[in-house]
Formats: C-alpha cells, structure tokens, sequence
C-alpha cells in the first residue's frame, strides 16, 4: 500500500471548486471500522448541499465528504473479523457522519455498520448507485406510507435517483406511479423507466393532471424531496387520509402549510430521512428487500454518466445543473 | 307540541347578530332521524367560523347552526325503533350537517347515529358539553397519538372546552401535560384544573420552557387548534418522532411548515377533525371510552357560563371574547 493517498476535502463551503485532492496519511481503521478500497464513488444532492453549508450536518473544516462508494475491504479495526478482507462491498448512507468518514478518496474508512454486500452481478459502478436510493425508497413508501396495490404514489424530482428507484419500488409493490417533472426532456425517458404517467409541470397543471389520472380520488401517497410552494399544490391532489412524505428541502423559497386542505381531507405529512431508518430495527429487513430485488433484476441502478476521480469537481456541477437522470457516479 | 317552534338560523354571514330565531313549523324526523326536545346547547368555535363563513362547511342560506344540544327525544322517524322517545341524549358533532341539522333550536332533528346516551349523574349542562371536547381529544391524543404514560403532550387553547379535554385525558392516560395559553389570567385555573405545567406565552418562551420542562428532550405530542407562526415554535420544541396534532384553523396568518426542524426530528404532522372519528369504526369505542370515565367522574366537563336561548347572540358575543375557560352553554 502506499503511504498516502488522496482524500477529497473542502476548507471551506462554496461552488463546486472548493472540492480539493489532500494528499494526507494512509488511514488506519479504529475499532469498529472497515477501510475501503475505493473503486467507485456514487454521487449524491445531500454532498452538494453539504458542500454548500446547507445540509443537515453541518461540516467542519477541512472537511470529508460522500455517503456512497463501492470498493473492496483492504484493511479491518483491531475488533472486526478479518474474513472481511477482500469482499466487495458499498457503503450505506446515513450510518456515519459525512465530515469524518466521507468516502469521497482513494481509500474510505467506514464503521461495519457502515457497510453493505450487494449481489455480485452488479458493476462497481452500480454498487455506488444503491443503498441510497433504494433505502430512502423503502422507509418512506414501504416503511412508513405501506403502499399496497393500486395506491397512487406521485414522485416529484422524479428523474433522481431516488426519484426512479421509487418508480421501481412502486411498480413491484403493484402501486401506480406518477413521475412529475420540471420539463419535458425527461418525459419520455421516465416512462421508458416504468413510470406509469409522467407529468410535466411547466407544460400541464399539477393538480388537474393528478384529478384526471386518479379520476378525481387524488393520490394516496406523495413522495417528495423538494419542498417550497409545490406543497400546496400536492397536498390539494391527495386522497382523503393521504400521506405526504418530505425527504429534502430542495426548494430556495419557504414552505408553506396547507393547513385547511389538510384538515378537510385528514392529510399527514411526514418527514423523514435515511437516518432515521439506519438507526432503527428495521434497517436489515430493508436491506434484504433491496437485496432480493437487485438480484433477480427488478430493481435495476441507472447510470447516467461517469466521470473519472481527477474530475470530481466537474462531477459535482454536472449535478448542480441538473441534466442527469439517474446515478452520477465517479470512478477510481 | 306547539305547531311551530323557534329555530336559530343565520341569512348570511357575518358577526352574531346574524343569529336570528326563525319561528318555523315543527319539524318531523325523516327515516333514521329523531327529534329532540332541547334543554341546553353546547357552543362551539366551529360554530363561530361557520357563521362567519370561515368553517370547513360552507352555509348554505338560511341555515342553521349548532352541533350540541342535551335534551329528551320525543319523536322518531318511521324507520326508527320508538322506544328511543322519552330518553335523554346528547347530540355527537361530526355525524350531521350544521347547515340542515344544526341543533339551536327548541326542537333538533338529527340521524340516529348523531345521538349518544351520557351518564345519568350529569346535568343537561354537562350533557351539552361531552362529545365535541372528548372525542375530538381522543381521536387525537388516543387514537391517533397513542399518548402512553410518561409523554409529554403540548396543549394549545388550552382553556378551551377541548383543551380542558385533553388534559383530563393525558392524566388518565398517565400522560404529562403541558398547557399553553396567552395570558397569565388562566394559569392558576389551568393548574387547578389538573393541567401538570402551564406556559404563558406572552411573559415566557415557548420553546425554551418546553425543554426546560422535558429536560431537553422536547415533547412527543402536540395538540394545537391554532397553526399559524406557533406551529414552528412547537416544532422546535418537539421531541424525535413527535407527532403535531393539527385540528383547527384559528390562527390568521398563513401557516408555515417547518421543513428542516421535521427533516432533523422526523416530524409528523397529521391534520385531523371530528369527522374523521366519527365515520371510523373506531368510533364506536371512541363513546365508550368516553361514557366510561365520565360516570365514574375521572372527566368532568367544565361549564364557564351559561346564557338564556334567548341571549344566544350574547354567548356567541362572549365566546369570540375568548375570555372563557371551559364549555359555553345555552339554555332553554
């Protein structure tokens, strides 16, 4: 092993520049951990807000950063079992902390807790491209909202990659999935993907497509990173005893709460992140779901592009502009 | 009986004198509808906003009003089995309109499924006063909350006929109640009436007293009939996983929803009213609990006035004052 290797930290918050290679000591893992060798990096909105000083953890400087990578285990913590040299594993978000084990790097040092196989048909690159999406999937439509057959869910920022592997999630639970989306260059992709109806909300009216799709019950369940005025919006389309779920705050202005339509139809709203998931009971029964579904197929990590690690900051504007659909992945 | 008979109605909306007595000819009971001989009505805020139009029933003109009224049946519809004539009931908001059922009146005409037997120990004051305030608690803190011993429950308008409700439920259940109201002129009341902490947010700091009170840790339950700018102080004050029963619209500014305070603590936020409670089945156990603890006295429903039918203008006047604590009642 060489005696150093190159971690991506920032010093400060800002634009994707503030991204830089340190070249810093080959990290041991401590009691607990695992250390990776990094093949891959899967890209995720929460690193660049992250990044901007906007996240939910607060970064300090010089800070790690990324949830997701895919690589092999080289090295074990003086209390961990060293059959785990060697396997090919990722990385689960939500299990550490993004300013001390960000895996963005060469090298990644994550607690076991952290890590997770996946089925061995998968490329490195769609190794990156899982626990994230199908995990924040899972707890928010089968953990918390239980969608059954024939529920209607709406997916806003639908051509993320949590946005599709909700598609997929929603499609083998036999629920209809709505994908809604800024513009039309996405549409016909999105429908490609298995969505079952795709609204374009700067060409259709939000509201009156979700009516006309459900024949006027409205959606049962809301799947929505965003935030901001399109609350009201989707909270005026929901069923009666409808679920709302928020899972970001993409959104620059505030949110407002549909206080009257929730009262009139019995709405909750429900906030939730990986977090909460990872710490509770049923984070390995979510695991295994994902698991069982990646195997066969049914679930299928899209990548839009790659880039390779020295462009890392190309990477993160790539996200930024918002061109992609599905996975952006970084590799090693 | 009379051929006619003093209803209340409103011709438009508007403040109480809007309120006039109508004489109209005795009502019949249609199939599945009894009538009532009314002895007391119950007020409640909903009945203010639905004659000011600002309810979640739109009155059609002219209309009636009133959800509660106690009193003895003397007719039954065709359908109806007789041997309900000659019992005392008690009218059960959320199964009737307000706008063709409404009960201020001499007489009520109401569904069958709207009426309830009550404890014989309480008087038609009290009658009149039971099943907005404790179902509407129970759907909320019981049904929905599942508050158990040791909670913390946050109680807005807590001197409300309602508020008052929930208080006496957290301590059945074991739970702590932490009661909230403007003004240090209720606080030795609320106390006296079992609340377990009482904040005044005009001398204290909401969020600051709550987690002084729940040492930091922030409580489980809210139950708020008020949103507006309070919702994001009471979010600030919640526990992980807390729940915020929203069941009212008192408030006059926009509610904002506290998208980044739910993602950090995973909040839900459920709207809720009576209606919801009383088309469940879970409605059914909803009474009996109910009935149960107020034979035995565990609740006791607190009358802070009472006003003669034919000053109900005067006690429409009085509750928009907002200077009562416990039920409103009119008789007759």
């Amino acid at each position: 092993m060489p005696k150093t290797v190159k971690i991506v930290r920032f010093h400060k918050t800002g634009p994707a520049e503030v991204l830089q290679f340190d070249e810093l000591p080959l990290p041991d893992p401590g009691p607990g951990e695992v250390r990776l060798s990094v093949r891959t990096l899967g890209l995720n909105r929460a690193e660049v807000m992250f990044r901007n000083g906007q996240y939910l953890e607060t970064p300090v400087s010089p800070s790690k950063n990324g949830y997701e990578a895919a690589g092999v285990i080289d090295a074990v913590g003086p209390d961990v079992d060293s059959s785990w040299i060697g396997k090919t594993v990722s990385t689960v978000p939500g299990t550490f902390k993004l300013n001390s084990h960000g895996v963005y790097g060469e090298v990644a040092v994550v607690p076991l807790k952290g890590i997770a196989e996946y089925p061995p048909s998968l490329s490195f690159e769609q190794g990156a491209s899982i626990w994230m999406q199908y995990l924040t999937a899972y707890g928010a439509l089968i953990w918390l909202a239980k969608v059954a057959k024939g529920d209607f869910v709406v997916i806003t920022a639908a051509s993320s990659s949590v946005g599709l592997a909700a598609i997929e999630m929603a499609k083998v639970e036999g629920a209809i999935s709505i994908a809604v989306t800024r513009t039309a260059a996405k549409k016909a992709q999105l429908l490609k993907l298995g969505a079952d109806h795709v609204i374009v909300t700067d060409e259709e009216d939000l509201v009156a497509r979700i009516n006309e799709i459900t024949s006027g019950k409205g959606a049962r369940v809301v799947f929505d990173p965003i935030g901001g005025p399109i609350l009201e919006s989707l909270a005026a389309a929901m069923a009666y005893r409808g679920i709302i779920l928020e899972y970001g705050a993409l959104a620059a202005e505030p949110t407002p709460y549909p206080l009257f339509t929730a009262l009139a139809k019995g709405l909750t709203i429900r906030a939730y992140t990986l977090f909460e998931l990872t710490a509770d009971p049923v984070f390995t029964k979510a695991k295994q779901y994902v698991f069982d579904h990646l195997a066969p197929g049914a679930f299928r990590p899209l990548i839009d592009k790659t880039f390779p690690f020295a462009e890392i900051v190309a990477a993160h504007r790539y996200m930024e502009s918002n061109a992609q659909v599905g996975k952006i992945v970084v590799t090693l």
